[in-house]
């Protein structure tokens, strides 16, 4: 749909409720939402007998509606929807959300039938939402075509929440009620043979009245768009935290037997993810609780937190936590450790966490002196306040003169008031209202949720910090190196170190060469025919230059016995390289998101034990560097048991070219591996590289 | 304390509350425990004026009252504490809690007088909880002295909660009742100078009344004892689950200025767990909900969950989680998937998670099929509905009938009813009626801690499947080897497979030793007093026979030069290795826990991605094994690249047998470190080794 469109298809006003029977409980359910949601414009009942339904006056087709109508919201039976949506398009609405169920969800047939409602509203002209889609509460904008149930009372608030699955986006729903969190906007995109979630994306990304956005999706369409709004919402600012399917084979397994949807590569999913600033959640609670807090209080400088509380085994619990959830805690500045050292009783630290002690629940006004300090302090960017919350009426009477004096703390450090409770719990009317009368954010539900919500803050901030990289790739070059020696060859002409390796073809020049290069050497088969060189006795290592002729003959013989029909271009002659450690540098042509590029441990690190970063192209030399020392090997190029440290600028530059080299290879290229790139310090050359071409 | 007298201790009838006052809000509120959770014997006021408080008769002494009093409750301030006591021994009580702080929390003040109290109550017999305890309420067994808070109804059950924090046991408990869990017993110790969370430990595990008992401890005394009753509650499969810091090093620091606890090596913790049972939880959701299902399940067989829901997104959902948590995921059974196959409509999987789609809405009767096929399923040992639970007037009429048919599924296989919610709130009081009168237990918050409660589930019924090893670990043999060579042979007679080296005193022995071994040798300075042989040039590795004399006159030389007082017993001549698989076994002794033993992979595997796993002492081949394949690069002894796989049988004999070597060496090793023992195939030999003794 065009972008401009997507404004009108959320906010209609006047709704022609196709199916509504003031017999069916269902349409009962439904007309419900109505209110309960509060929709702002006129509503129509369509029915064959033309009944009013609902208090709805009840027209046979949408034709006979007086008032300009923008939106159909059809749950008539599965084969009634086609003919639905000719009654619709004869009325000129153009806008439509299918709630009906019994299509692609319920097999073969089902899905024949939504093909069918899909060509038809295409060739009407018909924008929809579903099939089997619960439709979508704009709250924001008094706009509601939804089956969605949620609790009363339903608080506006800006989060939005978009799911697939309509029992997903129930419980999201839930999760913020629970927590008193306000919605803008939810709804559920179904089978998707119209509007996808990335349709709701574009709409929410650019809606004003809404501060952050959480997804739930088994798999996304649309690719590049969906990375563009996502983009867009990094510009903007605008957290958008996502649950998705696919870390588990069997998870991808159940989403394409549900909705038919394919997950993909997980690892260049979250590569995505790590471009557009998008967060990644694995929990209903986290999704929800990270979406709020990061709406709260945007990108925070510098990224991480000053933790405290009275109780101190609240504190060492945040710090277990924060250390299995990846939340760098970092100590306070010295300045900081002064000041709290003069405010606070002798015995106490003044580690982060800070345990306050319970010297906080005799003199509470030292919050006052507590909050500014840490508010000041240069090492962190946001205070949080853990204490348990008041929810009923005891609680009230003994905690809440606590909450007022941590509340007057934040308001005197001119920070927002962000407290979080030691548990998950629903929050109790009273508690909103103590909340709301002291200007408490609601944050989090919990120490566990709270410390996946702030590691999830940190690294949206550190996303966010850092501009987007804008640099061109090359465009394709129309070359297609085959074998090792052309990949080479390319790659060092695209600005790759390369081994400088000498192709010869004769015992005589295997000699000279090695000679020359005044030290054992490696000889190679050279031939685009055979890939695996060592089971064809293809390869000699450490070969003293003196045998290199000898080298040459032993290998061409036993590559010619092995693959008699193989073309030999000779062999090539490089010098022995020890030492220094190896990665490896793969680039991949993702069908979803594009080029992605993976830099691994070598050798058995890789393999064995999964060491790798995985980047979106373009990267530039900084993404590089980061990739390097995300690795959990990155020791071993930091000067490991006395080695030289790597060059890691000349590194950073070497995987940034072999990444714009896999875009000049153009879009044939299926994959790019550099296999190994050595590093010893400053040496750093690539000694093998295939690429790998689509459909060969 | 003497196990017997622990009964006594937790069950008391006669309570006199020293200190107590209806003038003083702290003692209004600590005498509205009793009610609120249900004292059942008789209580006496003492104080200065002997005046009646909160509707108890007043007395100036202990030694006033006339009925047999059992303990007392005492909250006088910290000065008059001793005092206190003396009046109880004076009076013939034996047994006390004490409420008082300003003790050891409180600085160095505190902390004497702390002592004092201690010394006086060791000196009068008097047995004591604290001082700055929130002391207990033994709700099964009606007995309560205690300033824990808690939500009214206070639901009685099974499940013991105690804490050294006085925060986290009133959070513990809120965590229970948001989720309708009965208790059994709570109990906070506070800061541990008379009874400690080992004392409670071993009364709970003795108690019928208790099923499953969490706690939370910043640091764990009486190491022995508490191992003792941790394997007590295995005996009896009782669940002992805890919430333990120290996972991160700022844990420890503010445990350590808290309540003064030392975190100890936490691998080392680790492995004790592991020995004894204990699962050990990170947050206050999941150690609550873990003990709570363990409690209902008991150990499974097969240690597997079935797991399934009419949510597709929730099935994803608990794929993805388990994938993060290490819940083991197992396909069902052949006759299982047929089983569903012919029940469920065409379009759905079979797969585990299993999504019974959307047709169990329409026909719920379907559950008493589906439930009883996955009970019967030989693949898993538990049977897991995820179903969003109604919680508000709504749902209750919209949910009831599905809940209903879920629970008759469960019925029909004579399988407890477990459902689980999608997401964590607190149950309102119509959802836990409903669940009462079906009769559904109540087992987890939400998806997320469901699966780490699962997770737990698996563990610890795994490590219940497998009987405690019992093997006797040698004496002391009084030996103290020092250096390589002392130590390889002293291993060799322990039954360690160690290379064959020689000693050799001179050129020739060296040269005729090489000779013998027939191959390149590796010869190293021989002396006690040389640590770092390479450093001191004592090294030289691939030594041809031939140049064997040269290469000893080279290290003597070299040695001698460099550390001209150093001892030379002479020169080691081994055969060199090369290929295979190097793994560190090392064991050092713990002053907590006592002798564990690491096996880590060896290389750069250890040292930079700390790919080891640790156990206590003894262990039996079937643990080292199970150590082995633990290892994340379990893979490079299991015939990686086409290295013939290593012998497990061998390497486990071989690991249990360095074990046995370290126990062998008594009580003043320190540690002992077998690095490498190499492993190719069936060869395993210890190539290098070394014992550290304290004080050394």
């Amino acid at each position: 749909m065009a972008h401009s469109d997507l404004p009108a298809f959320f906010t209609p006003r006047n709704i022609a409720l196709v199916g509504a029977s003031d017999r069916s409980a269902w349409s009962q359910m439904v007309a419900a939402c109505f209110d309960l949601f509060g929709h702002t414009g006129k509503l129509y009942a369509v029915n064959r007998g033309g009944k009013e339904a609902h208090g709805f006056p009840g027209y046979t087709s949408c034709t006979e509606i007086e008032d300009k109508v923008d939106a159909a919201f059809v749950y008539v039976p599965a084969a009634a929807v086609v003919e639905a949506l000719q009654d619709c398009a004869a009325a000129g609405i153009r806008n439509a959300v299918i709630l009906s169920s019994g299509f692609a969800e319920a097999g073969v047939d089902g899905a024949a039938m939504q093909e069918e409602v899909a060509r038809t509203a295409r060739e009407l002209g018909i924008r929809f939402l579903g099939p089997n889609s619960m439709g979508f509460a704009n709250l924001a904008h008094g706009s509601v075509m939804t089956s969605i149930k949620s609790r009363r009372p339903v608080r506006k608030g800006r989060l939005a929440i978009v799911s697939q699955s309509g029992a997903l986006v129930n419980e999201m729903g839930k999760v913020a009620h629970i927590n008193g969190i306000g919605i803008a906007f939810m709804g559920a995109t179904g089978n998707e043979a119209g509007l996808s979630i990335t349709d709701l994306l574009e709409y929410l990304v650019e809606d004003d009245q809404v501060g952050a956005i959480c997804i739930y999706s088994e798999g996304i369409r649309d690719h590049a768009r969906f990375m563009a709004a996502a983009a867009r919402a990094r510009e903007l600012k605008k957290p958008v935290v996502l649950l998705k399917l696919g870390r588990s084979e069997v998870s991808g397994a159940i989403a394409q037997a549900h909705t038919g949807s394919l997950i993909g590569d997980d690892g260049v999913f979250d590569a995505m993810c790590l471009k557009t600033g998008v967060i990644r959640c694995s929990s209903l609670e986290e999704v929800v609780a990270t979406a709020n807090l990061l709406g709260i209080t945007g990108p925070i400088d510098p990224p991480r937190i000053a933790l405290c509380s009275i109780s101190g085994g609240a504190c060492a619990l945040l710090a277990d936590l924060s250390h299995e959830y990846g939340l760098d805690v970092v100590p306070y500045a010295p300045e900081t450790q002064e000041a709290l050292a003069k405010v606070l009783p002798s015995f106490a630290s003044t580690l982060n966490p800070l345990d306050t002690t319970g010297v906080l629940v005799q003199q509470p006004e030292l919050w006052l002196e507590v909050i500014p300090i840490l508010a000041r302090d240069t090492q962190t960017g946001l205070v949080i306040v853990a204490q348990p919350l008041p929810n009923v009426e005891t609680e009230l009477a003994t905690l809440t003169s606590t909450i007022e004096a941590i509340t007057a703390g934040f308001h005197a450090a001119d920070h927002p008031a962000i407290i979080v409770d030691f548990c998950m719990q629903t929050r109790s009317a009273e508690q909103l209202a103590l909340l709301e009368r002291l200007g408490v954010e609601l944050p989090m539900p919990g120490l566990l949720i709270t410390v996946r919500a702030l590691a999830n803050l940190q690294n949206w901030s550190k996303a966010l910090a850092r501009p987007m990289t804008q640099r061109a790739l090359p465009p394709p070059s129309g070359e297609r190196p085959v074998g090792e020696r052309e990949t080479l060859a390319f790659l060092e002409r695209h600005g790759v170190p390369v081994i400088p390796a000498r192709l010869v073809t004769s015992a005589h020049e295997a000699f000279e060469a090695a000679k020359a290069m005044g030290g054992p050497v490696a000889c190679k088969i050279a031939s685009p025919q055979i890939a695996h060189k060592t089971e064809a006795g293809g390869v000699k290592l450490g070969v003293d230059p003196a045998d290199a002729g000898a080298a040459y003959e032993t290998i061409v013989t036993s590559v010619r016995a092995l693959a008699p029909s193989a073309l030999i271009d000779g062999v090539l002659v490089a010098p022995m390289r020890s030492g220094g450690t190896e990665l490896i540098v793969g680039v991949s042509n993702d069908p979803e998101w594009g080029l992605a590029i993976t830099v691994g441990a070598g050798g058995v690190l890789t393999e064995v034990l999964g060491d790798s970063q995985t980047r979106l192209l373009p990267i530039d030399e900084h993404e590089a560097r980061e990739m390097v020392l995300s690795l959990k090997s990155a020791k071993l190029l930091q000067g490991f048991r006395g080695a030289p440290p790597a060059d890691m600028q000349a590194l950073a530059r070497a995987i940034v070219a072999i990444g714009d080299a896999a875009a000049a290879l153009g879009p044939d290229l299926a994959a790019l591996e550099v296999n190994p790139l050595r590093v010893a310090g400053g040496e750093i050359e690539a000694l093998d590289a295939l690429a790998i071409w689509s459909g060969s």
